[in-house]
């Protein structure tokens, strides 16, 4: 049986492949968080509200509440009975998907609506315990999906109650990731509060059972084999490579004077967090590979893979240095595009002090999202998933053990045919879009296949490099919003 | 500001309208708990398990398990894939509901379907602290509708990948009264698990805003009003003839003689809570007022509220006291139809010995339900609903509070139309019609009203005096059975 981790003691801060699911997917959901909107951009302004939120929709002995966050926007807003399109924000303060969420803010006018953005409970500035929130797993038990969609209903029904003109405001819930995850199970929990839901890149097949566990590094890979000469062939490679050099104690201070570590590399042990650092890079690179410049997990120039891959064309004939020479160019592509980095941090991935402390837990409770590679359809060393080990450092973590099957169970897993009105919106080049439903399943639940975007793409703003995929994507996005707007309003009269 | 009860010492044994909703909903449902099959019906055969089930699926803190009963009857099962009906407990003894829901048991054979009867946590053996259960608020926790489908949710799919041809069973929800409530939130919430619910008798309406207060004791009037001469306007002047009479020492021992009360009336206050039951006694006869002799609260004869209006049948001319003895004369025929009591305990209205306070809790939480009479409409003495008494009156017995919107919220209050596949049966005699769903919100949300049936007759074992309405009820659910089962299949081999 394995750990969790190759090196447990320093798993949550560092890499491995047994929790790196959880890291590359909060890695992803905050990195949006370190991006702010192009200049290109129009200022967008908001109000800051807070809302008393039940600490426990669940159980009636915790009555505290706590103060939910949430941000409205109604300067464009049609009143009585203009919509309202509700972020259901996911892991990570909610001002920053607010401020990353453009497609949002574009389609307001057009619609006559207003926007909210929910901050997710734990995150941000919506701690239900203040700075006790993440003290320990009792302050941490009401952390989990559930609780946040209640949250989100309660506070849509007291909107509605309260609000003047908002009574029959037909609502549709918007989310990316997570947070289109949390959109696609609000419509099919929640269909009397929510009319439709857009789930942009939501994987909500990334569960046990549903899915290959490969099939997420198999895009990571197919996204390098496609943007430059060997590009994958190299990466496969260089782990051996890196073992390789690493043998020595010359070696290790080579390769750490190649990449720049702030943190000369001493040991083997170090390796293998050096290792699950970079394979957690050439991931990161996969979800944010835009057609255009853009600061998501990092400042990043047009299609980063291919900028990455113009270090790694290289031929099957170099040695192990000029081959981690290429990586190490690679690796700064990503970590160094600005220049300003003076040394590369293998602790972080991508923007830092987003405490990932919550998703983490999540991870370990609800979201159990099975991972795995072989080496041969993708191009890292092969781990095969450990539900297990990965339980058992769940369990030395928080002291909870996850359930592997209750989110199929709550959430309907792949037996969802019997709702309606959601948009799952995936990129091709999203290796997230592997656990995402990426065909229609009815005519009113359906898929938006962009195939060169990446992360909900769909959700950015507007941009002129935007392939004509996801300019289409999201006018068809539109077209579902007035329908879902024109049923409710129907309904209403009916 | 009201206490919850006007005698509030004694809320929970005896009555008062601020909680008899309560208590009349409690009675029902355990009552059916109190009879026993008739003679004629066929010996029932099923076998008894036990599921090591989460006791909180909401939360990851508490990690422990109890045992949930289950009961089996595999008999006419067609395996593999024939269907499963699944009685989804209320808060009682599991094997009575199994015992007293003859309609599954006589369709089972032509259905080739499985039965089974689930019990739900916190009754009957299933009590996820054992003897602690009920020991106080923070045992009680984890009772909940939604943990209680949860359970429901996991039994299912557990047996689906355990027991060998119910992979592709399609599963049926069935239940009635709070049972009823359960199946079409069942499917609701979990259409991945459940293909369709009969929900009989289930007040889904009964909340706070959706239906008028007075609805409950208007149709309990009605059912009187109709049953005889003067019989509803004599109940009606009866609480004014009890107060008077009660007025001096001898008309309390008289009026104790009179009703043959075990305990006789010592003071108004003991007065009152007489009243009270007087009050739950009338609904009781409201709800069991079947065609044909019964055991169900009581043993009954046919049409009961014929027989006891009978004594009723008295002019406006009648003297306090001579109304008050066709009182009397009425009530035992509730209380001692048998002829075998030799005195009237006012601290109970049905079969004793059951545990009424998890559905107090429940009440007390979740199930908030406005009950008001004002005399008029109504045979009872006026009584508004008052929320902050009944809170009040929660929190003074449990330490919690109701949560008035909660139940809308979550199970979508009169927004459902975008569910499927749930029968809605309610009886035109039965009050809980008041709160249920009395006409077609689609073409597969239905409606069947049983004009002639009391609470949910349709689940009774068919009988030779039945009503024409629920034979035809019977039938037409069956009917719905079949086209669910067959999308179920056309579903699988999709």
């Amino acid at each position: 049986m394995e750990v969790l981790c190759r090196a447990a003691a320093t798993c949550v801060l560092t890499l491995c492949l047994g929790c790196l699911h959880v890291i590359a997917f909060k890695s992803q959901l905050f990195t949006r968080l370190g991006g702010s909107p192009p200049s290109t951009e129009p200022p967008i302004s908001y109000e800051t509200f807070y809302f008393d939120q039940k600490i426990d929709h669940f159980g009636f002995l915790e009555d505290g509440t706590f103060k939910q966050r949430y941000l409205v926007a109604d300067k464009h807003w049609h009143k009585p009975g203009g919509p309202i399109l509700f972020y259901t924000g996911n892991e990570g303060d909610i001002t920053w998907f607010c401020n990353n969420t453009g497609f949002m803010w574009e389609i307001a006018e057009e619609l006559g609506a207003m926007l909210v953005f929910a901050e997710h409970r734990y995150y941000g500035e919506s701690l239900p315990f203040g700075p006790d929130s993440y003290s320990d797993s009792k302050h941490l038990n009401y952390l989990t999906s559930e609780q946040a969609l209640a949250d989100f209903a309660v506070l849509i029904q007291d909107m509605k109650s309260t609000l003047p003109g908002a009574q029959h405001s037909p609502v549709i819930a918007i989310g990316g990731s997570y947070g289109g995850m949390l959109s696609a199970w609000f419509r099919m929990k929640y269909p009397n509060i929510v009319v439709g839901a857009l789930a942009a890149s939501a994987p909500i097949w990334q569960f046990p059972g549903m899915v290959p566990c490969g099939d997420f590094y198999k895009i990571v890979t197919q996204d390098f084999a496609k943007s430059g000469y060997n590009c994958d062939t190299n990466i496969r490679k260089s782990w051996k490579a890196i073992e390789n050099v690493s043998s020595t104690a010359s070696g290790l201070q080579w390769l750490s004077d190649e990449f720049s570590l702030c943190s000369p590399l001493k040991n083997m042990n170090e390796v293998t967090g050096f290792k699950n650092w970079l394979q957690e890079t050439w991931v990161n690179l996969a979800m944010v590979d835009y057609p255009y410049e853009a600061n998501f997990l990092q400042p990043l120039p047009p299609w980063p893979i291919q900028a990455v891959c113009k270090h790694l064309a290289l031929d099957s004939t170099v040695s192990d240095h000029q081959l981690l020479h290429g990586v190490a160019q690679a690796a700064k592509v990503y970590y160094n595009y600005t220049g300003s980095s003076s040394c590369l941090n293998t602790s972080q991935t991508a923007t830092g002090s987003l405490g990932l402390l919550g998703w983490y837990y999540q991870a370990c409770t609800e979201m159990v999202m099975p991972m795995c590679t072989d080496g041969v359809q993708d191009m890292f060393e092969p781990e095969e998933w450990n539900f297990q080990a990965f339980s058992d450092g769940c369990n030395f973590m928080f002291g909870v053990r996850p359930r592997a099957d209750w989110a199929g169970t709550v959430y309907g897993g792949k037996d969802i045919a019997s709702h309606s009105n959601i948009i799952f919106s995936n990129g091709g080049l999203d290796p997230w879009s592997a656990g995402g439903v990426t065909y229609n399943i009815s005519s009113s639940l359906v898929s938006i296949v962009i195939p060169d975007g990446a992360h909900h793409l769909d959700l950015r703003y507007s941009n002129a490099h935007d392939p004509a995929s996801v300019r289409a994507a999201r006018e068809l996005e539109v077209k579902y919003f007035r329908d879902w707007i024109k049923q409710a309003a129907r309904a209403v009269s009916a």
